[in-house]
């Protein structure tokens, strides 16, 4: 007899906040969830069966697999050597490590979206600083690392020439500078089967400067062939590299309605937090399914919402405070999400907060509320 | 500055499925729970520091509640003595212990609706068996045990004198048969502060066999007059009682439209279980915010729901299996919840599914499906 999945043993490379939702979706199904993460007090903690180590070496990611049967991320940046190795002795490893491989490097990415006909900004892939002095003429230009960028780290604008002392000296990407008009994300996901299901793209609003995601709207507020056209783009990329899990593709929508796709992150991803409260299957349920090759759950939108993470308040560090929680928890239709992180710097996502509302007026009201309202601070 | 909301040391006296859900929603906010309970295997166990130990023994729940701040129940049969020293000392105990022990006890909780005004069905104390031969002119009677009776344990009818020999013989109350049209349920909370807040009735269908309930659907199908009747009703106990927490109310509606309280919980509740996905605010995270004295919840429906009890199947006892589970996972808007029990046995309460629709109609349709695919069975 096969195992039952309460019998599966899964584990999580990485600790933090997306695999705490990760582990809080499956609590419900009596799931059996172990973690691979650097820090003792990590979101996943207090939760989950944790093992410290680090996510990149090879040995340590084989010790932490060997015992398991399967295995998943939360995070890009870990050792595919390894889960390579861990696939080699039949563990189930999801998404795969050739995916993970070409989606850990920006500029394999991109060549991945030029060579299947997927709509993307045009790129130059230069070896270091001194590679971009020629490329002026490309410029202004977002310049990213190939490997490690992430929460709005490895990424940033090269406007003119003038700011090429910036472009950081290690191999990675000049990307045209998109004069865009929306960002917007799909989350799809895929089972082992190759069924596919895909969720309402949602429109997500930067701060520019921590170049964080600061809210989602959900759905977005672009027309229904765009929403179309942005569906059919992430099936399409998930179907192409045969990835098994979840994928969030995140996409520019210029002025002229084009679509771009940005990047995508095979895994749980922040534009996908409100699928909790706001579509009938959350994306951290959809994830277990598809990696546990068990029917993958419907993704409509119950509620329109919004998103607003929680960032740590600039100019406070160490351990935090939360300020406003009581006036938020008066708001109807308002979940709040505490990662359980002890300390607080400025731009480190301490949380989320979920709104549900019946219109978008609705919704941007009390999303400004809450955002005014509560804060992260230190003790 | 008093201590936040994080730093407060909260503890449960139970650690079964109620405490489970209960420690599920505290996560999000981050909070610090910690449980008591004899099995060391409990539903609570893998997710929350759990002391094994008797919840009726007064020194261990001393032991257990003097390094806490606030104290809470998931089971009513606890030792209220304990609790009592605890509040002298200071402690937080919510529900408080003086109407822990008057709820405790079926006698004492039938004279407090008598002495406050509350409909309830007519009864007799008997001290034993003995004294309900006297009261053959009343049968048919309801016959409860004064105390510890739990999930549909403890509970009886006596038809006629034929029966009189069952009569449970310990203290406790025959009561008047209703023939009732429906039972519904309505929760209520109430903080420390005195806010009052109180969900929308449900209609609950009873597996004769256990006692148990089986199904239930929310909204109850009542008339508009009798759901503001059962919510004064409600909400009069809980302010007449000057409860801290959650009191879930059932009650008899009879084929006349009468309503008459049967019995109250003062803690989350089965009849609440919907509340996760169907209402704004859940049973479970209202019951923390009234013991922590927070504001109360948005109480209100989001969609019509119901709620199967995923008991044990007749016939099998040992080590659970699931069967059906991937059938229900296909369908829409239907929520599994597994309380992680390792052994199941006949009508043993192993689960539960939520099911969200857009009409009775459909509900109704879907909760059958539900019941006849998904069974728990023995490996």
């Amino acid at each position: 007899m096969p195992k039952s999945i309460q019998e599966i043993n899964i584990g999580i490379l990485g600790g933090g906040q997306l695999g705490r939702m990760l582990i809080q979706s499956a609590i419900d199904l009596d799931l059996n969830i172990q973690v691979l993460d650097p820090d003792p007090d990590c979101p996943c903690s207090s939760i989950a069966k944790l093992t410290t180590g680090s996510l990149t070496d090879f040995n340590t990611v084989i010790d932490f697999g060997k015992l398991l049967d399967v295995i998943t991320v939360e995070i890009e940046n870990v050792n595919t050597l390894a889960l390579k190795e861990l696939e080699n002795q039949g563990k189930k490893v999801f998404p795969q490590s050739a995916q993970l491989a070409l989606i850990q490097d920006k500029c394999l990415q991109k060549k991945f979206y030029v060579e299947n006909g997927i709509p993307t900004a045009e790129a130059i892939f230069i070896s270091g600083r001194e590679e971009a002095k020629n490329q002026v003429h490309f410029l202004p230009a977002v310049n990213k690392m190939a490997r490690e960028g992430y929460d709005g780290k490895g990424v940033q604008i090269i406007m003119d020439e003038t700011d090429l002392h910036k472009v950081f000296d290690v191999p990675g990407l000049l990307e045209k500078h998109i004069n865009f008009d929306k960002e917007i994300a799909v989350i799809v996901a895929r089972n082992e089967n190759g069924e596919t299901v895909s969720y309402p793209p949602v429109e997500m609003v930067f701060n520019k400067e921590a170049n964080l995601v600061e809210f989602l709207f959900c759905p977005a507020e672009i027309g229904k062939a765009t929403a179309r056209e942005a569906d059919l783009i992430a099936r399409k990329i998930i179907d192409r590299m045969g990835l098994v899990g979840i994928l969030a593709v995140e996409m520019f929508v210029t002025k002229e309605g084009e679509i771009l796709v940005n990047e995508v992150a095979p895994r749980p991803h922040n534009s996908g937090h409100q699928t909790i409260e706001a579509n009938y299957t959350s994306q951290y349920e959809q994830h277990l399914r598809a990696i546990l090759n068990l029917p993958l759950g419907d993704s409509d939108i119950i509620k329109p919402s919004s998103m607003i993470n929680l960032l740590g308040e600039k100019g406070y560090e160490g351990p935090a405070r939360y300020k406003g929680l009581e006036n938020v928890l008066k708001l109807s239709g308002t979940y709040i999400h505490l990662y359980g992180k002890k300390t607080t710097k400025p731009f480190r996502k301490m949380g989320h907060v979920t709104i549900l509302g019946d219109d978008l007026k609705e919704l941007k009201e009390k999303t400004i509320f809450v955002k005014n309202e509560l804060k992260v601070l230190a003790k």
